[in-house]
């Protein structure tokens, strides 16, 4: 490779050429090596940002930065994992992930910290007092096999060239390429092992997908990424114009999946997370149709046996599995503020990812990457978009601590002011689920 | 400017958007004191030559790039340079600024080292034993202001933005990019402080504008952001598909500029320095028409007086005079090796570029910014585009050392095969101006 020239790449990608997949994957390769400098990948990825990249392209992208770290390989074909591209109140993992596992699908789960407006399922997990996310590979891999279900934070063994290339494009404007975000998920996904990967890619004023149209650009990119690794993926392009379910806040959220584990939960979370469930189940070989796959995923919920799978999976990996009987266990702020309606009407939107943001104000989210979370911070919504609220009535209550009372009277006027839009005229209750794209079996 | 963030202005110009005035500035300045990344400045970099800048932004991008360092102000109107785009075998420089100043014109050059296949005037200049080229901008002033001529080198106190600037897109692939070449080079022509700038734009396989349409569109960039900055400015687009001239290599490239000044140059680079300089003079007011100006330019080499200029120059920067009468004092490579014609025919057209790098190649050129010049080594061409040649006639000489025979034999047959094409078809001589743009008064 002496006549490898770095320069070469990237001016053919400012052409609008495409690369091979030689070129791609040298470029990463030497990159990860520090052979190739950060300005000279930032050049390039501000190219593919601009001028795109095929598929062909993408899954060699995909492929170095898999192969720059560990893989997992798994030798049945019922492995299946859930992949959110991230919201507010996202907590469907907690839910779904039990419930394919007690109808015979092995989960292996490598999960994300939250950062911005979206929260992270390993911070949420970790509002279980001892539950430990920071298991190595070979751990990981055996609880998987053995027990069907393992869940685990990041680590640097998996595609750390994606870590290296992550740090420059979130300083650099490159997040929002498509074939990047591809690269990025999939080489991840590819590495912890599942043969199904259902994609969860969030659409609306709370995810990085504005609109269905962007949305299914994606998902049609990971799809194909998937294919030609020769995995199955499913894409459900979901609502996240307002909270997933009514809480947001890390132990706010256990309790409330453990509810809806236990056949109390919110409509919307409910359904979502036997949807996502059901693919897995399906392409995992474990129930012959989509019906009979929803089905099962709700009779686990019925008979207990999800629950009993959650319960299994704090008890392996280190925590306190009183939770599930006594959410006392769990931390949840003293104080309560209530937000009300300063009208009588129905709700018709949130701006979302203002409501993510508010919840990192005051302490349930990260700024930057090294600040710490509290668990007991959160908001209850008692009323969704479609809901019609008389003036005055409660629309979300707020759980803080009493030091932060001045700064939770002004998060609620904003709230009021600027997060809630009301409507004289009556609201649809918006769809779940937009849109389904890839394998159905 | 504490809400100042990169990320948004490199996103706005990803995105197409125009960036303001300070958005610009600020960018610049921060990059310049090391507060913006370098992989942050070339993601900008890359986002601004796929998108490219309206004139206005690149205005604020020179005036930026212009005062992060010293600029020269002088009183009078006369105040004019040539600024060339780089080619191979281009000595203009010292033909048409001895004309202009024994015209009247001050000429106050500061100008470039050579890099791949471009020569460069201060390497050439260097070939005179003794000739000094970085001299401080204080003495730069008071010798053009005095003396009416000085040439010195690229200096750090003069758009230290645009040296830093310039080693990223070095080695990022943003070189061809039109506002970010016409900000580079606009930020140190109006440092030095001339209030006309004459242009000459390199067309042809030996230039970076390949094409007549480009390097139009560079044209009008420059003499846009020129009148910005209230100075003249014209554009003359030129024939480099081969060297001007007959000499490449230093030494010998010196030698013909004397022989210019003595009324014995080559056609096509008596005439394009006569063209150049004679903009100069017209913009200065030291001519009231161009025929005029033209008039006066020619009448320099007639009478000797332009020769005296440069002789004069070589004197006040401490250059060995003797040259100007004894070209033994120049170094000159003593063997030489001849380039014949394969067959019988016109020449059409030469890989002047690689002209160029061959020269480079036996050590007249730098392959690296660290690498030494020889200044002995080059060719001397015979025959030119539209001449007509016979079997073993020869082409050009190379002047070379004896080590180097083995590799000037190579360099032969790749001349014959792949630098020069033939026509058994008449081919016309090609102009030396194809188009000229911008100030005619």
């Amino acid at each position: 490779m002496n006549d490898f020239h770095p320069y070469t790449i990237i001016q053919k990608k400012k052409n609008k050429e495409t690369l091979t997949d030689k070129e791609v994957k040298t470029f990463i390769n030497k990159f990860t090596s520090g052979e190739i400098h950060d300005y000279q990948m930032s050049a390039l990825l501000m190219a593919i940002s601009i001028n795109g990249m095929n598929v062909a392209e993408t899954a060699a992208l995909t492929d170095a930065m898999l192969y720059s770290g560990e893989t997992v390989k798994f030798k049945g074909n019922n492995y299946a994992d859930k992949h959110s591209t991230g919201g507010v109140g996202d907590k469907a993992s907690f839910i779904l992930a039990p419930i394919a596992s007690a109808c015979g699908v092995k989960v292996p789960m490598i999960a994300g910290r939250g950062l911005g407006h979206t929260g992270g399922t390993i911070d949420k997990v970790e509002a279980i007092k001892g539950f430990k996310t920071d298991i190595d590979l070979k751990k990981f891999k055996k609880q998987c096999e053995k027990e069907g279900i393992v869940l685990i934070g990041q680590t640097p063994q998996i595609a750390p060239a994606d870590r290296k290339i992550y740090a420059i494009r979130d300083v650099t404007a490159t997040i929002d390429s498509v074939p990047l975000i591809t690269a990025s998920i999939m080489s991840k996904k590819l590495a912890e092992g599942a043969k199904s990967i259902i994609m969860d890619i969030k659409v609306g004023s709370g995810a990085f997908m504005r609109n269905v149209e962007d949305a299914t650009t994606l998902a049609k990119s990971i799809i194909g990424t998937a294919h030609r690794f020769k995995r199955k993926s499913v894409a459900l392009l979901t609502n996240m114009d307002q909270p997933l379910g009514s809480a947001v806040g890390h132990s706010l959220e256990i309790i409330e999946s453990i509810e809806t584990l236990k056949g109390n939960g919110p409509k919307d979370l409910t359904s979502l997370s036997i949807d996502l469930a059901a693919y897995m189940i399906l392409l995992s070989k474990k129930a012959k149709t989509l019906a009979e796959a929803k089905k099962k995923a709700r009779a686990t919920i019925k008979d207990g046996s999800a629950l009993k799978e959650f319960e299994k999976l704090i008890k392996l990996q280190g925590g306190d599995t009183s939770v599930i009987n006594s959410y006392k266990k769990l931390k949840v702020a003293k104080e309560t503020t209530d937000v009300k309606a300063t009208q009588t009407g129905y709700i018709k939107h949130f701006e979302n990812d203002q409501i993510g943001f508010m919840c990192t104000e005051i302490g349930g989210g990260r700024k930057k990457k090294t600040d710490k979370i509290d668990h007991s911070v959160g908001f209850i919504f008692h009323k969704k978009i479609g809901e019609k609220v008389e003036k005055n009535e409660k629309i979300l209550t707020i759980y803080h601590h009493k030091k932060q009372q001045s700064q939770v009277n002004k998060i609620v006027k904003t709230f009021q002011k600027e997060i809630i839009h009301m409507s004289k005229r009556k609201v649809d209750v918006p769809k779940t689920v937009y849109k389904i794209i890839g394998d159905k079996k």
